[in-house]
C-alpha cells in the first residue's frame, strides 16, 4: 500500500513509517517539525537527540533497507498536502499533524487559539483535498480516549449510541467532555468527520487511543532510528514522565489522588494496531471508529509498576503526590468497550511491568542529557483559576 | 450600563445599538464590516443601501439623540480588544461577531476553514480577554436553535440534561448536530463557553435564537438608520427571501417538502428580548442558556403567509417547491422549551402575519434596486455530494 503519514516526524509518526517500510509499504510523510519547536519552546527537547529528517530518512535505509518520502513541510499549506495526493496517490492518508499537549493548549489565548485552528483545519483541509483528488482515500485520524471525560456509562465503541432523555428515545453521538482546549480540538474533530463522513461519504477510522509509553519498536534497532521522547510537563505523558523522574531521581508524581483511570498501551503494540488498521480499512465510505488502548490502570497504579521497574534495577525512587493542574475526577468509573482491534487480530503483546524496565534501561545512558531538562518537569501550567 | 457589540454594523447589531441607546445605555462597538465585504463576494448586498460607519453614527445622534462609539476594527485583534474594554469597562459584551450564514461555510475547504477559525477564535480571545481585563463582564453570545438539530426530544432550556444510556444514568450536555460547518462552528463555541465557564468562572448568556426576520424597530424612525436586509441565496433568512421573491414576482421557494419546522421571531421582538437579558443578567459566574422565538411555523406555513401578505398589497404570486440544498429532515418532531424570556416578563408583540405585509411595504420602494439581484436568490450552494 501507499501510506502518507501527516506528522511523521512525531512520537508515533516515526515509528509508524518504520513498522509501515519494514513490512514492505511505500511511505510518504510530511512534518513541519512542530513539535521540535515547541518543545524548545518550552525549553525541553526529546531525550534522545533527533537526527534531522534527512539523516533519520538515511539512517533508515541504512537499517531497515527502506525508503521514506519527507517533505519538511506544513500540512495547513492545501495545495501542496493537494500535490502531494496527486503525486503519490496513497491509499490512506494516517492524519497525525495535530498539537497534542492539554498542557501547552491552556498556557495562554494564543495556545488555545491555536490548537484550535491548527487541528480543526488540517483536518478540514484533509478531508476537501481528499474530496477534490480521491474522495476512495482511507482517512485514518488520531484521536484521544480523553475525548470521553469520565462518564458513568459503559463507553461503546461506536460514535452513535440510543439513548433515553425524559421519555423520549433517539439515537445520539455519545457525549463527550473536554478537559483542556486540547481536548475540545479533538473532540470537534471528530464531530467534523463524522459530518463529512455522512455528507460527503468520505472513508474514515477515527482512533480513540489511549496515553502511550515506551522508547522500543521492532525496527528502532539502532540508536540513529530512535523516535522523540518528551518527559516535560508540557509534552511527556504520564509514563515516560515517571521513568525519567525516577532516572533523575525525583520523586514520581501522581497529580492529586492519582485515582485517574485510563486505558495504556506500549509504543510497539500502538504500531502493531496502526498496521493492522490500515492493512484492513473499513468498508468505503464507512466510519469506524476504534478504542485502542491494552491495560486499564490508574495512575497510582502506574507510578508503584515504574518505582518497582526502577528498583529493579538499582534505583531508589519514592511516590509524591501532588497538587493536581488539572481539572478532572480524581475517582471515577471507567469501562470502554474494546472489540474492533480483536476483531482484526490484535492482542497486545506488551505490559507495562517489563515495557518500564526496558524504558529505564533506554534511558540511563542520557541522564547527563535528562538532568539539564529537570526544571521543565515539576506541573507548571494550571488548568484552574 | 455600557454595553460593548462585538458584530455593531449588522442586521441584529446595529439595531440593538440603537435599542440600547435609546433606553439609555451607553453604546460602544467594533466591527470590521465583514459582511458587507462578504456579501459582495456572492454578488449581493443588501436591499436597503447602507451608510458608512461614520454616517450611521451621525443619523443616530440626529434622529435619536444617541451617541455611539463605533470602531472600524476586527475583534480577532486581541491587543485592540483588551484595550477597548479597559478604555470603556463595559457591563456586558454583546458577541455578534461571527460569521453567520450556512451555505457561505459550504461553499469549499476555504470558507469552512474561514467559519471555524474566526467564530472559535473570537469566542476564545473573548473570554480570555474577559478574564485578564474583568472576570466579572457579562458575555451575551448569540447561537442558533439549529445547534440541536431536529432530535425526537423535548429540547430544554439548560445545557446539561440527565440521560440514561444502557441502563446508566449521567448528566450531559443536551446532544446537538450540526446541518452544516456554520452549525458546528455554533455548537463548538457553546462547548467552548460551557467549558470556560465552568474553569473561570466567567457569566455568560448563551441565546438559542430561531430565525428572525423584519425590517423595523422602534427606534428605525428614518430611512438612514435602517438595518442591512439580505435576501439571497447565501445572507437571507427564509422570510425575508420569501418576501423579496414575491415582489419580484419569483415564486416563492421552499426547500424540499417544505415540513421543517423552526422557532421564528421578528426583528422588533428580538431587539425586546435582548435588551431584557441585558439588563438582567444572570449571576456572576453562571452560564444561562435562553431559547428566543415567538412563533414555531413550517417553512411552507411560512410560505403561505407571505403569499397571503403580498395578495393582500396586490402582489400576485405563487409557491414553488424547489430541491432541497441542504442535508436536513423535511418532515420533524420540534418541542424546544421556553421559559427564561417569560420570566423576565417578555412576550412578543409582533406576528409573522402583520410584519410580513410591513415587510413588503418596506421593501416595494427598492424594488428597483432589488432586482438588480435576482440572480443571486435561488440556491446554488449544494451540501450534499
Amino acid at each position: 500500500m501507499k501510506v502518507l503519514i501527516l506528522g511523521i516526524d512525531g512520537y508515533l509518526g516515526w515509528p509508524l513509517a518504520l513498522r509501515l517500510g519494514a513490512r514492505g509499504h511505500e511511505v510518504i510523510g510530511i512534518d513541519n517539525l512542530s513539535t521540535r519547536t515547541f518543545s524548545e519552546e518550552v525549553g525541553a527537547d526529546s531525550a534522545f537527540p533527533l537526527p534531522n529528517p534527512e539523516d533519520r530518512v538515511k539512517e533508515a535505509k541504512k537499517h531497515l533497507g527502506i525508503d521514506i518520502n519527507f517533505y519538511v513541510r506544513d500540512v495547513n499549506d492545501y495545495e501542496f498536502l493537494k500535490e502531494v495526493l496527486r503525486r503519490h496517490k496513497p491509499d490512506v492518508v494516517v492524519h497525525f499533524a495535530e498539537q497534542r499537549s492539554a498542557p501547552f493548549s491552556m498556557k495562554d489565548y494564543k495556545h488555545a487559539v491555536y490548537t484550535l485552528e491548527n487541528n480543526l483545519s488540517s483536518t478540514v483541509k484533509l478531508v476537501y483535498a481528499i474530496k477534490e483528488v480521491d474522495p476512495t482515500i482511507h482517512i485514518l485520524k488520531m484521536g484521544t480516549m480523553g475525548e470521553y471525560g469520565t462518564p458513568n456509562f459503559d463507553i461503546p465503541e461506536s460514535p452513535f449510541v440510543e439513548v433515553e432523555i425524559k421519555g423520549k428515545k433517539d439515537k445520539i453521538v455519545f457525549p463527550r467532555w473536554g478537559g483542556s482546549v486540547y481536548h475540545w480540538s479533538k473532540i470537534f474533530d471528530t464531530d467534523l468527520l463524522l459530518y463529512f463522513n455522512s455528507l460527503f461519504g468520505i472513508t474514515v477510522t477515527d482512533i480513540m487511543q489511549g496515553p502511550v509509553y515506551g522508547t522500543r519498536t521492532q525496527e528502532i534497532v539502532n540508536e540513529s532510528l530512535r523516535t522523540r521522547f518528551d518527559f516535560d510537563e508540557t509534552w511527556g505523558t504520564v509514563v515516560n514522565r515517571f521513568c525519567v523522574e525516577a532516572i533523575l531521581g525525583l520523586p514520581l508524581t501522581p497529580y492529586g489522588k492519582g485515582g485517574q483511570i485510563r486505558g495504556f498501551i506500549s509504543l510497539e503494540d500502538s504500531m502493531e494496531a496502526l498496521r493492522l488498521l490500515i492493512e484492513h480499512p473499513p468498508n468505503q465510505g464507512e466510519y469506524r471508529l476504534v478504542h485502542q488502548f491494552a491495560e486499564i490502570y490508574s495512575v497510582r497504579k502506574i507510578a508503584e509498576i515504574v518505582k518497582a521497574a526502577a528498583e529493579s534495577l538499582g534505583i531508589e525512587t519514592r511516590i509524591q503526590n501532588v497538587e493536581n493542574p488539572r481539572v478532572e475526577a480524581e475517582e471515577h468509573y471507567y469501562n470502554p468497550e474494546i472489540k474492533v482491534l480483536p476483531s482484526l487480530g490484535f492482542y497486545p503483546k506488551k505490559n507495562l511491568k517489563d515495557e518500564a524496565k526496558a524504558m529505564i534501561e533506554d534511558l540511563l545512558p542520557y541522564k547527563e542529557r535528562l538532568s539539564r531538562f529537570k526544571h521543565v518537569i515539576m506541573p507548571k501550567t494550571k488548568w484552574r483559576r
